[in-house]
C-alpha cells in the first residue's frame, strides 16, 4: 500500500480570515449556528476528511477592539462535537480542551463518551491554554506558567489515559443468566496521587471503542515537544516553510525512540491556508476581498494575540512592531517568528496585522487546485508532513472549494484515499489501538 | 385555556428496575447503546412529552455487588444530550450536572451551548451530589458537608446565571457594513467574587435562546427546598402518597412569595413509577417478571446506596433494617421513609430491598391506562403536582407502554396537549423567558 496523507477541517464559526464574517457569501451568525456546522462536516466527510477540528478558549476578550472581531460567541467543543457525532458517520471529531482550567475526571469521561456515542471518532486536542485570561474565569488571578502547564499537562494526560484504562475491553460480560454484569477481576481503580492531581476512578463509562480516544497536540515550545513525543498520537503545527517544517518534523520524529515510540505512533498534520482559484489571479482577487474587510486595529489586535497578549494599541498603526520582551504564553515561537518577518520586510504595525489577518501564521497557499495540490505533494513527499490541518478563509465556501477542487486533485495523483476503509478515527490515521495498559 | 399537566421521561439506560437488564426485552447494554436513547428520544417526543430526563453521578461504584448491577457504564448527560438535540426537533432536554465537582463556567457554557444547539430546549438539574464517591475523583478526601453542599450549589447559581446574562439578547448586531460585530455597551462583565468562586466571565456565548436554560432541582431537606424556592423552575421528587406529595407541594409553593416569586414561576413534578398491563392482574405479572430477577443482595445494594451509602453488607438478609444514623447525604428524608416502611411491615432487609427495587422509593403505579390516568389526575387535580417525571421499569419497552397507552388516556381526558404549541423546553413548561439582569 503507498502511504496518503491525512487531512482535517479546521471548522470554526465564519471561517479562519479575521474579517470573513463581514464577506457577503459568509453568514455572520456562523459561530452558533448548528445547521452550519452539520453542513461542514457532512462537506468534510463526504470529501474523506480524517476529521474536523474544533480549536478553543474558555474565555471572551473584552478590550474594545474585541467587538469588531467575530470571536466572543461560539460553541463549546464536546457538545457541538457529540451533536455532530449524531449526524455523521465516519468523520473523525476532533475537540480542544485545555489541561490548565479542568478537571481530568471530567475530560475522560467526557471524551469517552463522546467516543461511544460515535462508533470510536473521538479525538483530544491537549492544549496547555495560551490564554492568560482564562485564568480568571477559573478562581486564579494569573495563568499558571509555562512549565507548570506543561507539568500539569502531563500529569493530566497521565490521569486520563489511566481512566480510560479502568475497564479492559471485555470487563462488561452482562451475561443475563447468570446475573453478572461486569467481571470484577476487570475492573481496574486507578488510585491516581500526584503533585497536581488526586483521582481514585474507576471512569463510570466502559472503555472506548478506541481504546483510547486520539491524542492530538500543538505546542512547539522544547518542553511542549518533548511532551508530544511522549504523548500525543498526531501533532498540528504552524510551519511557513517547507525547511522549516522538515526540521520539525525531523526533530520531533527523532524525539520517539527515547520514548520506545516509533515513527508511526504521530502524523504531524502542519496547518496550510488554502484560498482556491481556477486561476492564480482569481485565488488572489479571492483574497483580496477578505484582505480589504480587514481594519488596521483588528490586524493589530489579532497580532498582539499571537504575540501572547502582548498589548501593542498604545504604539502607532504606521510604526515598526516595538521590542517585546520574550512571552512566557505558548506563542513564544511566533513572536520570533513575526519579530523576524517584520524586521526582514521592514513593515508597520498596521501591514504586520494585515499580513497575518488570513494565515495567521499558518503556511499560505493561494492559487489554483493544481498548484495547491503540488505544494501539498510537495511537504508530503518532501519529509516535511504526514498530512495537513486545512484552514480556508471562510467558511463555509472555503471548505466547499477544497472539497471539490483540491481534494480530487489529491486523489487523481493517489495522495489520498477514495473512501474510508475503516471506521474509526484511528483507522482513518493508521494509529494502532493501544492495548489497555493492564492487560500488557 | 385549562391547566395542562407536565410529562417528563426519565431515561437511564437499561430502565429504572434495578434487574431491567437481566430481563429478556431488554438490551442489556444499553447505558453505551446511542441508537437506543435517539430511539427514547423519539418516542417521548412523539408522545409529545414536556422533556427527557438524564440523571446522573461522577463515579462507579466498585464494591463486589456492583459487579451484579448495571451502574457502571454510561453516557455523560451534557455529551449525550448534545447527540440528541441533532436528532430531535421539540423536546426539551434536561441532564444533571452537579455544583459540587464542577467549575460554574464550564458548566455555564456547556448548557449554553446545548441551549443554542438545540434550539432553546436545554435544561439543568442542579444537584449538591449524593454520592460520596465522587469526592475521590475530585481531588478530595471526602465529600463536602451538606450545608457546604448547598452554600456552594447556591454561589454556583449565582454565577452560572449571571454568565448566562454576559450578553444582552441584541449584543450581537454583526453589521457587516459598519464593522461592528457586537455592541460594547451590551456586554456586561461578571467580576464574581464570592467565597467559594471567583469568575470574572463575560461567557464566550451568546445569551442562551431562552435567556437562561430551565433550572431543575430534586433536593428535599428544608435547605434543599430552600434553594428551590428561591432558584429552581422545576422539581423534581419522590412522594409516596396524594397527601404527602400535596404536603410537599403546598410547603414548597407557599415559599417562594418570601423570594418574589409565584406559583407559576415553579413546576413541581413527582416521579411516578409506572407498570402497564392491559389488566390490572396482567400489570402485575409484567412487575413479577423484574422482581423475580432481583437478587436478594442486589436490593439491598441498592437499599443501602438510599439510605445514604450506608453499608449494610455486614447484616443478615433475613434480618431487620439495622437502626441506623441519620445520614448527611441527601438522603435523609428517604431514610426516614424506610425506615418507617420496614418497621410497619415488619419487612426483613432482603424483603425492604425487594420492595423498592423498581420504584425506588418513587410512587409506583401498576395497572391499566385508565387506572393509572385516574391516579396522575387525582394527583394533578388535587393540587399535588403540576406533572410528573415518569419512570419505567425497563426501556425502551416500558417508555412505548406508556406512550401509546397513558398518553392517548390523558391527551382524551384533555389533562395533556396533542401537539407543542411552543419551541422551547420553557414553552412546553409554561415558564417564562427571564429577562436579563441588565435590562430590568
Ligand atoms: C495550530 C495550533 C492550534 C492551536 N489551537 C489552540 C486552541 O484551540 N486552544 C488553545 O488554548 N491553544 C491552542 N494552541 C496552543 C497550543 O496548543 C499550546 O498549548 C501552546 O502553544 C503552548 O505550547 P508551546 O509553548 O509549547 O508552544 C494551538 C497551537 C497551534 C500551533
Ligand atoms: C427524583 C430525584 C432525582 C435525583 N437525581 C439525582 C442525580 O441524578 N444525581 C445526583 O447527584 N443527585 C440526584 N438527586 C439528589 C438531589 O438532587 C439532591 O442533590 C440531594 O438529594 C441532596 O438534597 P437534599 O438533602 O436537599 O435532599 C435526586 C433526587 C431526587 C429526589
Amino acid at each position: 500500500m503507498t502511504r496518503t496523507l491525512s487531512l482535517g477541517a479546521f471548522i470554526m464559526a465564519t471561517g479562519h480570515h479575521v474579517s470573513a464574517w463581514r464577506h457577503p457569501d459568509v453568514p455572520a451568525n456562523g459561530g452558533l449556528d448548528f445547521p452550519l456546522y452539520k453542513r461542514l462536516a457532512q462537506v468534510a466527510e463526504a470529501a474523506k476528511f480524517d476529521a474536523v477540528f474544533v480549536a478553543d478558549s474558555v474565555a471572551a476578550p473584552t478590550a474594545e477592539i474585541a467587538s469588531r472581531m467575530a470571536r466572543s460567541d461560539h460553541f463549546e467543543p464536546l457538545t457541538l462535537l457529540s451533536a455532530l457525532a449524531a449526524v455523521t458517520e465516519r468523520i473523525g471529531l476532533v475537540g480542544t480542551v485545555t489541561t490548565s482550567y479542568n478537571e481530568p475526571y471530567h475530560v475522560a469521561r467526557k471524551f469517552a463518551s463522546l467516543d461511544h456515542l460515535s462508533g470510536g471518532r473521538a479525538g483530544w486536542n491537549l492544549v496547555t491554554s495560551d490564554a492568560a485570561a482564562e485564568a480568571l474565569n477559573f478562581n486564579r488571578q494569573e495563568h499558571f506558567g509555562h512549565a507548570e502547564r506543561y507539568a500539569r499537562a502531563r500529569e493530566f494526560h497521565q490521569v486520563v489515559t489511566g481512566l480510560w484504562d479502568s475497564w479492559e475491553d471485555d470487563a462488561f460480560t452482562r451475561d443475563k443468566a447468570s446475573g453478572q454484569y461486569y467481571d470484577p477481576a476487570k475492573l481496574h481503580v486507578l488510585n491516581h496521587e500526584g503533585e497536581h492531581f488526586r483521582v481514585q476512578g474507576p471512569l463510570n463509562v466502559a472503555r472506548p471503542p478506541q481504546g483510547r480516544p486520539v491524542i492530538v497536540q500543538a505546542g512547539s515550545s522544547e518542553t511542549g515537544r518533548e511532551l508530544a513525543a511522549q504523548t500525543a498520537e498526531v501533532v498540528f503545527t504552524a510551519q511557513t516553510s517547507l525547511a522549516a517544517a522538515r526540521d520539525f518534523y525531523n526533530d520531533l520524529k527523532g524525539r520517539l525512540p527515547r520514548f520506545g515510540r516509533s515513527a508511526d505512533d504521530l502524523r504531524i498534520m502542519p496547518g496550510v491556508f488554502v484560498v482556491i482559484g481556477q486561476s492564480q489571479a482569481e485565488a488572489q482577487e479571492k483574497f483580496e476581498a477578505f484582505q480589504e474587510l480587514v481594519e488596521p486595529q483588528v490586524g493589530v489586535a489579532l497580532l498582539s494575540r499571537m504575540l501572547g497578549n502582548f498589548d501593542l494599541s498604545a504604539y502607532p498603526l504606521d510604526g515598526p512592531l516595538p521590542e517585546l520582551p520574550l512571552t512566557d504564553s505558548g506563542q513564544r515561537s511566533r513572536q520570533l517568528l513575526l519579530t523576524e518577518l517584520a524586521g526582514r520586510e521592514n513593515l508597520t504595525l498596521a501591514q504586520l496585522g494585515r499580513r497575518i489577518a488570513g494565515g495567521r501564521g499558518h503556511y499560505s497557499l493561494i492559487g489554483t487546485p493544481t498548484q495547491i495540490a503540488d505544494e501539498l505533494q510537495a511537504w508530503f513527499e518532501g519529509g516535511a508532513a504526514d498530512g495537513f490541518n486545512v484552514l480556508v478563509p471562510h467558511l463555509p465556501g472555503g471548505l466547499e472549494d477544497v472539497a471539490n477542487h483540491v481534494v480530487p486533485e489529491l486523489q487523481r495523483r493517489g495522495l489520498f484515499r477514495r473512501d474510508y476503509s475503516g471506521s474509526t478515527l484511528r483507522d482513518h490515521l493508521g494509529l494502532k489501538r493501544p492495548a489497555n495498559r493492564y492487560t500488557i
